[in-house]
């Protein structure tokens, strides 16, 4: 299957060139990003697609010094709601209704549940829960990028509270989640680039109930 | 692109047919959420895969009563370690070095790093982490049970601890996080398979900074 293939192909490139990506395949990265699938419908995140120098220097000082960072061509920062709120959930709901043209019971039956629910817990299990929608999305985006063969390079070694500072997060109810810098290897620096892909066997990874 | 295709072809399934899954389909399934990337590359999850129509049944019980489950042909759950240990983490920085054939000085100082930090913090906060990871992997057999036709119900909505019972995870060290039914749709009997799909506005996804 291409699928497969494209999947071996793509690595965590640990030094880009800082040749630029064209538009067309940013835009198709961030449409698979966009129709993945999430709970409830609910897309609890936000992408800050950072090009600006500047920015990915500071970036840089916050992430272990990754020199990605700021070689890449843009890096796609995946930012999760801090918190489910009856705006929030309300918003989704109604955008459902205006899309499909019509309004449905037992969707608004299910509305009420999560409002009853979802706002009531604490914030941090809302957190972790878009958290997990997110990672949904960059998943796909990591996908698509091996697809649009640009390198990609997710990246979870930052310090989230500064960047949340740095990208002005928490005043948009959003916490940082995770970065996937885009762009292509520098196949002469990057130590990754020829070594072997490990992956735990089959038997390790799956159990069988039939 | 064909990626984006399969990805507007995919919707979650609320009513399957109950037609088997060929093997050949659910093992490129299976591979692609093997080949996901993951943090430090710990593969911190496990795949369990329920054929067994006993088991779907006890499942669908702590499932909301959804039919997806016992009308799938194979169940994917998604189980994440409950915690990083010394051992898991040694395990796959030993197996690394083997696939590769050499020991890296970078490499073994990253180890020390991840063994001077990871067991010492608390478990909820690794379970999490590591849910995050087998999220992505979650998301890759998404994309390709998409590109194999087959459709597929990604599903929170089930209480995790009675999951964890009746598939035996806890004295295993893992956590049920999310499941994924594969099988068929059934076209007659499905209310979402004719609606649209429901996505924010690039403009409210989408954040530069330039």
């Amino acid at each position: 299957m291409e699928l497969i293939q494209k999947l071996k192909w793509r690595y965590a490139a640990k030094a880009m060139n800082g040749t630029r990506v064209p538009q067309h395949k940013i835009d198709a990265i961030i449409e698979a990003a966009s129709l993945a699938p999430t709970s409830s419908g609910l897309q609890p995140f936000e992408i800050i697609v950072v090009t600006n120098q500047e920015i990915k220097e500071r970036i840089r000082k916050i992430a272990w010094n990754q020199s990605v960072v700021t070689d890449s061509s843009h890096i796609l920062v995946f930012a999760a709601w801090d918190n489910y709120t009856p705006e929030r959930i309300n918003k989704m709901f109604d955008l459902t209704n205006t899309v499909r043209g019509f309004k449905n019971e037992g969707w608004e039956n299910y509305r009420q549940t999560l409002l009853h629910s979802y706002p009531q817990r604490d914030a941090e299990v809302n957190f972790n829960h878009a958290a997990r929608q997110a990672y949904i999305a960059f998943s796909q985006a990591i996908v698509a990028a091996a697809f649009e063969e640009v390198d990609s390079t997710p990246m979870e070694g930052f310090d989230p509270d500064a960047l949340d500072e740095i990208l002005n997060l928490r005043e948009k109810g959003l916490r940082s989640c995770v970065m996937l810098p885009l762009g292509y290897r520098d196949t002469e620096k990057d130590w990754l680039v020829n070594l072997t892909k490990v992956r735990k066997s089959k038997d390790e990874l799956v159990t069988l109930i039939e």
